[in-house]
């Protein structure tokens, strides 16, 4: 697989190779950007992100928050306080993850893509979510409230965008714990439909790490806990670096 | 799992139970509604789908469709000419793909709403894609071409896009082979990425159906076929009637 990412890459030119680090699936949460490497220990300074863009962080309440999420943001900002829990900002675009001294996309290229879960304009009818991680649990949990353009059945959310909001917080719990990562497999067990509107809380932990397979479960449950609406696994595979990207390219 | 969508639903309110058939996973073509049992054999005949609605058919050629999607478009519409493919038309709202005598929705909550696939305004930005059946090999494809707000990994498509559009693809499938299904599990192992802008043929297939199980394997593969890009299985389960659906409700 990663030879396949590679071949890819290639195919693009080897400046994407190196820079625009192509991966098989993406959280948009600094995917492929190792930030131990760059930045220390992640979990020690979460100013880190902030740092990297001035764009709009989409993850902070907005008028179209019911109470509920709300409320549940609220519960985990508290928990912020004493350290054990990060929020993770969240911008529209790939590129806005990653830090200046890494970007080589021009802002006339950022502008014509979207990070796919923050790809409309109106606030409320898409995905709406924010994510706190928890360092020392390797833990990472989504607060996640489906607007009414995410519709499968009438009246609940797609199946695609359950396992879209589900392979983001894995991927991004991965990351945060393991860090340069790609995904191989997600399997999810759907359980119960989420009603459009409503807000369930995406619980994702590394359960454990063999060589460079990063094993993380998943469960989505609604805010009394009392619903489990789907439950899934995940397996991500750890890079070394991007040194080893590019002796990969070099060795072609 | 089926008593936890009666369970959601009555929540709702008995209407919304019988009418807005509630599901775990949508591919937005009919799920749940047993075509066989209100138009008779499904894939005789396929003016039945475009009888339900005059809104704007999206699985239709624009602009934005680059000319390997408009060449592969082009060859699966060619074999639909003895009939042993079909086009499935697509809207953007689940409602349009029930047919009239069946809704209960009003245009008003119909307007609120959009199925997830089809909720971009733009042509191009989101997901393009048109689909095929070949009810004899218990098939459907998908012409799919990731547009630049699907955005994963920068220039690629994110998992969570890859996903939903597997999901649609295999709901698709079989719903048309085994009528009213809803979604159990859905596990993808991705292989190689996909670029924003390329095109690549999601094929799906029924594998074998035991009892109310349904067993599907999907591949997502380029153009030419030389790169795998991700495979899926995935099992759905055959619901009764709607009547089991009634009877269910009224017994609780």
């Amino acid at each position: 697989m990663w030879k396949n990412c590679v071949r890819v890459a290639r195919r693009l030119g080897r400046s994407a190779v190196l820079h625009s680090d192509p991966r098989v699936s993406c959280c948009g949460i600094i995917r492929g950007l190792n930030p131990a490497a760059t930045c220390g220990p992640l979990w020690n300074s979460m100013t880190w992100l902030s740092q990297f863009t001035r764009s709009k962080d989409y993850a902070l309440p907005n008028s179209s928050w019911s109470q509920g999420m709300m409320d549940l943001y609220s519960r985990f900002l508290e928990m912020c306080k004493d350290g054990k829990w990060k929020r993770i900002p969240s911008y529209n675009n790939t590129s806005d993850h990653i830090p200046e001294s890494l970007k080589v996309v021009s802002e006339k290229e950022r502008k014509k893509t979207r990070l796919f879960l923050r790809n409309m304009d109106t606030e409320g009818v898409g995905f709406e979510y924010a994510m706190f991680l928890n360092p020392s649990e390797k833990r990472m949990v989504c607060l996640f409230q489906p607007g009414p353009y995410l519709e499968g059945p009438p009246g609940f959310a797609h199946g695609g965008s359950i396992a879209a909001m589900i392979d983001s917080t894995v991927g991004g719990c991965a990351i945060f714990i393991a860090g340069r990562v790609m995904t191989a497999n997600l399997s999810i067990n759907y359980k119960s439909p989420i009603p459009l509107g409503s807000v369930v809380l995406v619980d994702s932990k590394v359960d454990h790490i063999e060589g460079r397979k990063v094993f993380l479960s998943c469960q989505v449950k609604s805010i009394d806990g009392q619903t489990l609406h789907a439950e899934a696994t995940a397996l991500f595979i750890q890079l070394d670096s991007t040194k080893y990207l590019q002796q990969q390219v070099s060795s072609q």
